[in-house]
């Protein structure tokens, strides 16, 4: 069972038409749900359910999260293709957090097409992003690999835990966004990337731990890994948009310093602030805080953010952050394939350039 | 314990605050979601989370999910007081997709005042509500009732399935009213009411059945008496706005006609659809798809109503239903005092004049 990422798309896209078809019937609606007191209305259920959820999948995405979970599985000495249900949990969580992000963010476009909510409303993409939610939690009740009761109730309380932080995460970046000044430092920042974005990978490790019954430890060390990488990844983002600014200076396109005119409190940012001078922080604080900037606006405050060095703090502390995921799972016992694929994914982390 | 319902509410806002604090401090958050890998941000959740989950709660509602849970575990033979944390959870469930419904309706007013999002803004609104999903989950892993793991994971996994019902029931309802023509009858509206007012009805039945090891048919039979009581409640809903409009045909106020305006699909309306001739048909379609109605038009809608007897069928509807109820759980063997509350609320749903 040695396949690469693209290998195992296709298979885990039939794994989430198992669970929501692309057409909806009546059979489908009965098997999954239960029988109706009444009548379902499965047209009805196609177009606020399953039509937006395959919209955004045919989209794309890598899947990486139901990738990363047969890497665990596989990892650990079970048969990923055994499990495939399961590594569609994570997926469809964050599937599901993407469309309710979007309606939060009022998102114009997701993934080169308008956010689901600009084509079927709000309210059904709202209501298809929470069901979205719920549909794969659902999967560890079907327990299609027949996994003892223990298993399934520490499952379902590891996924309470994380989801619970997920939100809590979710809430301190909204607070942030909407705050004029920036009021936090530089760990309030990495434990909002920690729950908002660590969660959802530790979800990933951890059901591979729970479901191929590790001891604790190694659940603990697989999930420091993942919430690790996440917050690295989280901060790849950051500097991203800040390098692509600097390299595309002289074009002035779209792409040019997106997170300094929505005024985004990134690592670098709150780093800049705590490190420059009282004028610097004043200057770049005006910046973030207006309604339009300018383009030489925008490379005014970039320069204040290479001026002070906080590009590279932030470089630092990812590759640091990646270190410290290899280090966690360094003393287990994985083999040598799946070793070098989770040190390898670290790296990809802050490494990617889109 | 004897206590009437007005008597457990500050006990329930007690136990609810023990989950989510008016003031969020760091101990809190630690004890709750586990010590931060870097540091939380306990002002932000305190705007992000216990701001507007109390400024909703204060507004009043009767707290009735919680209390009709005491009642069940009452009835049980068990101590209510013991199990009040796990009140909680159909409580906040309902709070929340009040926060996510008004959302996706884009309504203004709720309780009296603006809708959460209104003041919050749509996405710390949403956030909140979403995060009340999870919340009350995680009294289960806490466990203050030290329930044997079999009994919490069939919660959970009840929770689950019920749940994802609602957001069927939510996104059939959306789909209908986005839809210009009534395209389903009276069976589909049954199940829809059965799914998104039924199923958090059946989580507080069942949820008292569970946590207090009641045989299979008895959770059967009260999740049974509670969803058919929901759907009796909502046709009592629909009901009440009609015959509201009806009385105060002479004042023309704001609660005149609102479901008519709205071009709600009432289950009034879809029978009256069914059963009238295609000239009324036709005309009840333009009322209820116009943008604008003028008053003579709502009483015309209403007199349609009248003519076709759609208030008699739908009262007659309810009453078999809160009948149904009744005999649901005629054979189970409460005490008097409890077979007599639940009798009076099978009532009250239809009875009720506000």
């Amino acid at each position: 069972m040695r396949e690469t990422l693209a290998d195992w798309r296709p298979a885990i896209d039939e794994a989430i038409a198992d669970l929501v078809p692309r057409e909806i019937d009546a059979d489908y609606l009965e098997s999954f749900f239960g029988a109706p007191t009444y009548e379902y209305d499965p047209a009805g259920i196609q177009h606020a359910l399953s039509t937006p959820l395959w919209d955004l999948l045919d989209r794309g995405g890598k899947r990486w999260r139901a990738v990363l979970f047969l890497v665990f599985v596989d990892g650990f000495g079970a048969d990923p293709a055994e499990y495939l249900p399961y590594a569609c949990i994570p997926e469809i969580l964050h599937n599901g957090t993407i469309i309710v992000d979007d309606v939060e963010d009022e998102a114009t476009i997701r993934r080169g097409e308008p956010a689901l909510h600009r084509i079927y409303g709000r309210d059904i993409a709202l209501n298809a992003g929470n069901a979205m939610y719920f549909l794969p939690l659902k999967i560890l009740t079907q327990d299609p690999a027949d996994l003892p009761a223990d298993r399934r109730l520490a499952a379902y309380e590891m996924l309470m835990h994380e989801l619970n932080r997920t939100h809590l995460g979710q809430g301190m970046d909204i607070c942030w966004h909407n705050e004029r000044d920036v009021r936090i430092g530089t760990e309030e920042y990495l434990e909002m990337c920690a729950c908002k974005t660590g969660c959802l990978g530790r979800i990933v490790a951890r059901l591979a731990a729970i479901i191929t019954d590790q001891p604790p430890e190694v659940e603990r060390a697989v999930a420091e890994y993942a919430e690790l990488t996440a917050v690295a990844f989280q901060i790849g983002d950051d500097i991203l948009d800040v390098e692509n600014s600097l390299g595309r200076a002289g074009e002035f396109g779209k792409e040019f310093g997106n997170d300094i005119r929505e005024g985004k409190k990134t690592l670098l940012v709150i780093h800049a602030l705590q490190e420059s001078d009282a004028e610097q922080a004043q200057r770049l604080q005006e910046i973030l805080q207006a309604d339009t900037t300018a383009d030489d606006e925008v490379l005014e405050a970039l320069a204040i953010l290479e001026d002070v060095g906080s590009i590279e703090y932030a470089r630092e502390r990812a590759l640091d952050l990646a270190a410290e995921a290899r280090a966690a799972i360094a003393d287990l016992d994985f083999d040598d394939e799946t070793a070098w694929k989770l040190d390898e994914f670290t790296e990809f982390v802050i490494e990617r350039d889109e």
